[in-house]
């Protein structure tokens, strides 16, 4: 990136949401992603394989964001409590963008291989999730069942945090998440 | 289906499991599993979209056990608890075929594309569960906790069983999920 490219990425991303919410997702070609955020189409591949994988950018930091939370909590949590800790890393990613994740949900929730790609993501992050608990020495089933059931805490989580009418913070939105799970069991 | 040809659909499916076991997903044809379940490819096409389609043959049915045993539920149950004889009521199906769900699980575990099936496949549970739950007076967020929770213990439970040495009883196994689950929360 030189030096009068600066932020390609976010503003491609940028460039991309707004279209997406404009024209739909089926419409939109990478070469207008790229003229909207003022780079050649050539730079928009040179930063994404396609214009689905705008929607998905910074999956593979969180990913890293989500197990390094994990490995370093605490010593002592339960299984489930370090879990819980790797998706409030994963929310504050999140935190200062929240119109940003309202606009890209309600692109993802219009079309059916978006939803597709987010519902593997997800899958990524418990398989993640559990690889990271085993590390801790978290055994079987333990850590499948803590991470499948954290992760759920965060899908529920953060999307009341995403659809509130007035901004709240993604880590109460997971805590209260949590907690109305445990009163369910 | 003639009189000629009892239980086709049974033998395509054991035929396509040989299969794949013997030569991989891969390198299976749909002729050749119509060839070794003695019936013509026309025959195949009748029953099966493609040869994937053969490993996820009764998904739908058992997503309408589902609905069904959870909107039948005695009432007075907690939504957890509703949820999990959803589940019971899925693994029941699967009870007398162990051996199969046993190759069908390794023969999924060796291809990228038939795993991310599968795990759309579970996500469409997670939803007809959530469903389900809600047509019986479920709010949100209790819809959806208990719902994936279930979805959790379930493919846990069911992993045990498949993986078992010697054959138990897979509504054991999903009550023996649910109680390590509550004792994790």
């Amino acid at each position: 990136m030189g030096r009068w490219e600066p932020d390609a990425r976010g503003r491609m991303i940028r460039a991309a949401i707004e279209l997406f919410t404009e024209r739909g997702f089926e419409q939109t070609t990478a070469a207008a992603i790229a003229e909207r955020a003022g780079v050649t189409e050539r730079t928009f591949f040179r930063y994404f394989s396609d214009k689905r994988e705008v929607l998905f950018d910074g999956s593979e930091s969180m990913q890293d964001t989500v197990h390094d939370a994990i490995v370093g909590a605490a010593a002592g949590l339960s299984p489930l409590d370090t879990a819980i800790v790797g998706m409030v890393a994963a929310g504050e990613v999140l935190a200062d963008r929240r119109e940003h994740a309202v606009r890209r949900a309600d692109v993802i929730a219009a079309n059916a291989s978006l939803r597709e790609r987010e519902l593997l993501k997800l899958a990524a992050v418990r398989e993640n999730t559990t690889a990271a608990l085993r590390e801790r020495g978290v055994t079987e089933p333990a850590a499948t069942l803590a991470a499948h059931t954290a992760v759920t805490i965060f899908g529920v989580g953060v999307e009341r945090w995403r659809s509130a009418a007035e901004p709240v913070d993604v880590a109460d939105c997971i805590a209260d998440a949590a907690a109305e799970l445990r009163e369910l069991t």
